[in-house]
């Protein structure tokens, strides 16, 4: 049982629902998960089961330690990469929403030197560029998946004060003050980075500038005020499908 | 109330069409507005309340001035940048319609140096190519958004008597002298965006040269008449959904 | 009243599910129509009255002569640019369907000096190249359109014995010796286009060399018989939504 | 009658399904195939009768010999290239699922002279690269398709012990030891021939290196087991429609 589940039943809700809204448009296929902070214990954090993003209801939330281990001892079975979000969550107490994804668009950017930059103030979050974690620098050869607490820690890192971070040859973490933050950036990474894609073409080798820091500080704030009409949105259109 | 709110009930549903028609083709997503000058009042302008484009109804469609702000004081909450619009109607009389979005294809192009020009009859409006408005050289660092007069003449003088217009690190704006117009544009504008982005793709490095002047002035007379039948279908599809 | 209206009954339904499969297909949009010569009168042909493509219906269908004019005087309106049609049909007796698009991937092609050729064996009508028709060449500045008999013979006499013509700054057209394997060229000349697109990204200058003229004139024939279960699969998919 | 018919129902359906999972998501379209080793006769294979594959039923699927002829004399026609699945089956006892596709962003890497390797974990059965079977090499000009025994043989030779092939001027094979990992291996080939034609673009002629060899070995693992629930999703959706 989820501590408090009867009253953040509404919270879990939401939470299914970003899981749906990132697969309804391309961030998650049928891999990628999204979390949340407990709200009312921040040494928590909230996460599906393993399970396609699509099929999340808010009955498949399970509540997890910053070990990255379930609280409860029958819970069921979780997401082998579990640590990307735990470990965050205990580097960064200012975060309170994670997505993992292989949003497509942004991969290539962990693999080539070209800075992933803000093009436009929807993706002011990405003003000061974004790192890019290298799992092989620390851990030589693997699987590549964050399986245990240190590749967690070692992300975690990586990530530093960003809240974008790529990861070289699988995918990238987007992170959020709200769950809803967190998915309004997932969303618009992707978006940004088929636009830089476009813009590096059209350039033909010059270079592409983006928006300036200062640009990026001050158009961080409409979005996450204003901006969350688009989250109005996208949780309008999965309760048009599931009811909750 | 808006102004003969009862004759014009057909033109609000338009109006609340336009916007879902922009976001049925990708031209909006959570952002992005659609306005018409108002038909009885040329010195008003109508614009939903600030809402995605997905959601917009006839009831949530409210009247304006042209300093942007609404007629009556107790409207409910407009966007940020409804100065786009009021700034735009009050240079242009000549304009009756005006779509701002984020169409991600036009980004780019406010990113680069590479003409915007017409590459197909059906965007003959961008025949002397688009300029582009880069909020920093008037207004410094920003949130890049036109959230007050100011902003908003100075966006529409770089308009001047064009029809688009890019905006660096941010959009894009369409016009034209109907509703209808104005969103064959906004629609036309971010193909034409697709496939000057390919030209130059396979161009490798060779100019790409569309329509001439004379060619996109011949061509916009057929897409103002013959070219509504897209209006056509693309306000039918809507109808069949909403009923109105 | 079409020439054998009533035992062309199916024929009049494949046609009208040409034009929704096309649209459905992304080839055409608001705009772009799909004829075919009438079965018993090789002198005429058929094509919906002007309509968007996904809202043609059986009973659009209108009877033209090769001279691009309806048979009957109290005929619908035309689509402006029939004489695409028309002069194809008159110069081509071996065609006996017609498509003219839009389709966006393929209209770079006619303002670069990229040959269009066949990048695998769905597309081997393309195994010579496909020209194209500059309206400049003979009627200088216009507003790009094939209004009229004379402008018809010269696309006409541009795609010789070609099966595909690119239309610079406009479009495109397909034919085929049924109404079924233009459909399935129209198809898949755009497929093509974004095939060839991506390859010439990848190949970095240098050339891009698809079907042999031999492997093309080979490969064209099973497209033609087993390759018909495209169309088999496309008018299944009108004939569920519509019941014709 | 297939051998084992009863008992098999389920696995027919899961074939059926995965022909029409290939179909959603564009690894097909009306061409392409998807075929399973039989499970107890490991000398025979299933595949569907000739049919556009999102339109396969379990009562389509018919059961064939390692020499690509159907066991029963009176099966419905089959496809003309059914020689790809029963010269790999013969060739390979550790694979049990087959793809065949034309899958379109895959095509270009058949043309060029750029590997197609591993940009992500998902795409790790690529770590070694694809070869690209040239059926000109042992058979001159041909229509291009696998058609008999000896271009099949050929063609398997080619693919060696990889699991995925890609074929010039027509399409690509994608293997697996089982139904689910076959298709599984198409789908995310095609995502990764994305990937990798946007890292090349943003390279700018600078090489793009995805997994090692290593990386590569390692990461097939969990995709295999964890990575089966994106079949489970697949599955389910195909489910929700057809009720089988």
């Amino acid at each position: 049982m989820i501590t408090n589940a009867v009253q953040l039943r509404p919270v879990l809700a939401d939470l299914a629902a970003a899981s749906r809204i990132l697969a309804a448009r391309g961030v998650v296929d049928g891999f990628g998960h999204v979390s949340m902070r407990h709200p009312d214990r921040p040494d928590r954090f909230l996460l599906s089961r393993s399970l396609a993003p699509a099929m999340v209801t808010p009955d498949d939330i399970v509540e997890y330690g910053l070990d990255g281990e379930a609280i409860e001892t029958d819970a069921p079975k979780g997401f082998l990469e579990r640590y990307i979000h735990s470990s965050i969550y205990a580097a960064r107490p200012d975060i309170a929403g994670v997505v993992h994804s292989h949003s497509p668009s942004m991969i290539p950017f962990g693999l080539v030197d070209v800075p992933f930059d803000a093009m436009f103030h929807n993706a002011a979050f990405l003003g000061g560029g974004a790192p890019c974690f290298d799992i092989a620098e620390g851990f030589g050869a693997t699987d590549m998946l964050i399986c245990d607490c240190a590749k967690g820690d070692a992300l975690a890192g990586r990530l530093g004060s960003h809240d974008v971070c790529l990861m070289r040859g699988h995918g990238s973490v987007a992170c959020g003050p709200t769950l809803q933050i967190a998915v309004f950036r997932a969303v618009y990474a992707e978006v940004n980075a088929r636009i830089k894609t476009q813009a590096v073409t059209l350039a033909g080798g010059a270079p592409v500038v983006g928006l300036s820091v200062g640009e990026a500080a001050f158009a961080d704030g409409p979005n996450r005020t204003a901006g969350m009409r688009a989250w109005d949105l996208w949780r309008h259109e999965i309760r048009e499908v599931t009811g909750w």
